[in-house]
């Protein structure tokens, strides 16, 4: 089943914005067994997204369309399709009642602007908006051929899509199996896992493919089985997965959806430990991570961003001689920063990053993308030395996933209270 | 003169890759005087390539096509545009001698493989590229209407249109300007946002077009002035920027680039203040934000983390009959978090937050979404009352923009040490 993705907004024509709807769209909708033919961005203009919808239902069954769906005057998106495809804009009442629900639990008045979230095209269907105003659309053309649309909100347009709308594409898209899984690792960069592994060529026979997708969060492993039979499919990803993890071991800390903060926190739950951070040069980011995840506060305690100086010592008691004479950025400092958060905060484990995370505060002896993390329980102090990059950015990232790597290869050791 | 921007290659369709390509292209055309009338991606397919190819010749004077020049069989985009030009691929003697040299200067051997970087179509010209071995290719269909081809090797790309393509055209559009200025704002939604700037049909005029632009970082208004004349242009971008300012005040926190991190750090570096958070809620990203602007050491102490009670009683000296009378998600407990971080770290200022981001854990009284958040200052402390969504991401990321955005207005009040 082809499917075409149309994403709308003038911010897009002038780069004003980079395009990750249409590349997310792009993977989800392949992973939902449809083949993407074709990706077209045009303007915020009633002309254009007509044309451009129009060409793309002659061409695919699908026409997934983004953005252009808001309150204000440049807006079109919806008449655009409506008028596309021959169909009068009809305001649903029980939408309205939505509208004004939604704007009423946030204490903030009904404006006539608002009055367009409660619009569809006659014969569309309203998909819910977990996370904003405007609904998404499901409908058809005369001929049958879908068109999908949604707002252009990134997280918006992600949950309308991943709740309501790819389930029902994967349900047309019919015999054809597609399946994935995808292995998630950290601790090692893409071509360590790929020396690891070894040659695979013998291996991923009988139309399955594995590739490297590597991110701030760690290196995915993603095993493609194509096939017109559901269970054997089935058994040769099984087969496949088990395979890596065996060669991969303790690298690979989840699958599919699982996040390392989510993996962590379970381990935690699940040993009735709680967690304590100190942070430096990631200035808060593993403390954000750690509290992603729904009911974080039973395992997770606290933490304290030790950015200045006076912070580490006063806050985590880590000993003035030592940052004067080993500087911020020095093993001892970020034990120190660890088992001082374990104790003022009164948890069973911590970990701790100070490092130097750029562009510049650089030195010949700490060069930026250096980093300690430290680490401490009931059994004292453990650290780790990284050289990460020059791009302040992804050095916060890779420090924040490595610390919680850190403490997820602890507790495998059997870390205790 | 209008462009369209054709980018080649399966990765773009399957999502592995996002179009940055696409992006650069688009404000650097716009910036050289063109109108981006559309986006187009397709795969590594002849067939494909010539018919977007030709469709967007039909549409505007230039086609810009990247990616698909490399020396795999997968890369087919030359063959594409001779084919659908009508003309024959021909072996140029000085590209090869450049080929062989470049490949000399690099100690590898010639290969038939790379024969294909001195071939182009009949009647184009190639475009030196300084940092691979793929040249741009420049030249036109039989009516003059323009092609101009680049790998898609971001750096490459980037480099052949900066040296040969934007020259080029800039000399061709003449005249034509294109600028924009992008408003930020925080603290109001895009239908209130609107409402303040009442009916701007009659203000809009020479041109000048507004776009509304929501995301979880606040409301950005992006205002585009298209024209003849390069003076003209910006004296009307620069009145309606003023009037836009003038109407939504202290909404706009800044311009084009800005981030409201940024611009609070930048104030706090200008007043000499020094600024520690509480964050409970929140669970560090407001610290993560303030901690992303390089040079935040200057003006940020650090923040606990108080997730839960104990640390708020331990760490920020909150009142434990306080919490245990009001909960922790209370104006009282906002106020003294706020009061007990500037005290505990040692700052001039401070800043609170303490709500339920969900998605359980909320009451009739206090429903998801419910967010106070407090500031303290010499003068005293002050607390604010927001309700959100039911997405406990969304209410993390609107929570830490309205608490920057607090720090920001409290400064423009002006903030004492």
């Amino acid at each position: 089943m082809n499917a075409i993705i149309l994403t709308v907004g003038d911010e897009l024509l002038i780069g004003q914005v980079v395009n990750t709807n249409a590349a997310w769209l792009g993977e989800q909708l392949g992973l939902a067994g449809m083949t993407v033919a074709r990706m077209e961005t045009v303007g915020d203009d009633v002309a254009a997204i007509r044309r451009a919808l129009e060409r793309g239902l002659d061409e695919a069954e699908v026409v997934v369309v983004t953005g252009g769906l808001g309150p204000t005057h440049d807006d079109v998106t919806m008449r655009a399709v409506a008028d596309g495809l021959g169909r009068e804009v009809v305001l649903r009442p029980e939408l309205l009642a939505e509208v004004e629900a939604k704007l009423a639990a946030r204490g903030r008045p009904m404006r006539p602007a608002h009055r367009v979230f409660a619009e569809v095209p006659e014969g569309f269907e309203a998909l819910p908006n977990p996370r904003g105003m405007a609904p998404g659309l499901w409908g058809a053309r005369d001929d049958g051929r879908l068109v999908v649309v949604m707002p252009g909100v990134p997280h918006e347009m992600e949950a309308i899509c991943t709740q309501h709308v790819l389930p029902r594409l994967r349900a047309r898209a019919g015999d054809a199996v597609v399946l994935h899984r995808t292995l998630l690792t950290a601790g090692e960069g893409e071509a360590a896992l790929a020396e690891r592994l070894g040659d695979l060529s013998d291996v991923l026979t009988d139309g399955v493919t594995l590739a490297f997708l590597p991110g701030i969060g760690g290196v995915r492993l993603r095993l493609t089985v194509r096939g017109a039979d559901r269970a054997a499919a089935q058994e040769a990803l099984d087969r496949h997965a088990a395979r890596l993890r065996r060669d991969l071991g303790a690298l690979v800390f989840g699958e599919d959806d699982d996040t390392l903060e989510g993996v962590v926190g379970a381990m935690l739950a699940e040993r009735g430990l709680t967690l304590a951070v100190a942070e430096s040069c990631t200035g808060g980011a593993v403390a954000a991570r750690i509290t992603s995840v729904p009911g974080a506060s039973r395992y997770f305690v606290g933490g304290v961003v030790a950015y200045g100086n006076a912070v580490k010592a006063r806050q985590l008691g880590v000993e003035e001689a030592v940052l004067r004479e080993q500087g911020a950025v020095s093993e001892p400092v970020a034990r120190q920063m660890a088992a001082g958060a374990r104790t003022a905060l009164g948890a069973d484990l911590a970990v701790s990053t100070t490092g130097i995370a750029g562009p510049t505060g650089g030195t010949p002896e700490k060069p930026v993308g250096l980093v300690w993390l430290g680490y401490a329980d009931a059994a004292g102090t453990h650290a780790v030395r990284l050289q990460l990059t020059t791009d302040r950015a992804v050095n916060v990232g890779l420090a924040a996933t490595a610390a919680l790597n850190l403490v997820r290869r602890q507790l495998l050791r059997g870390a205790r209270r």
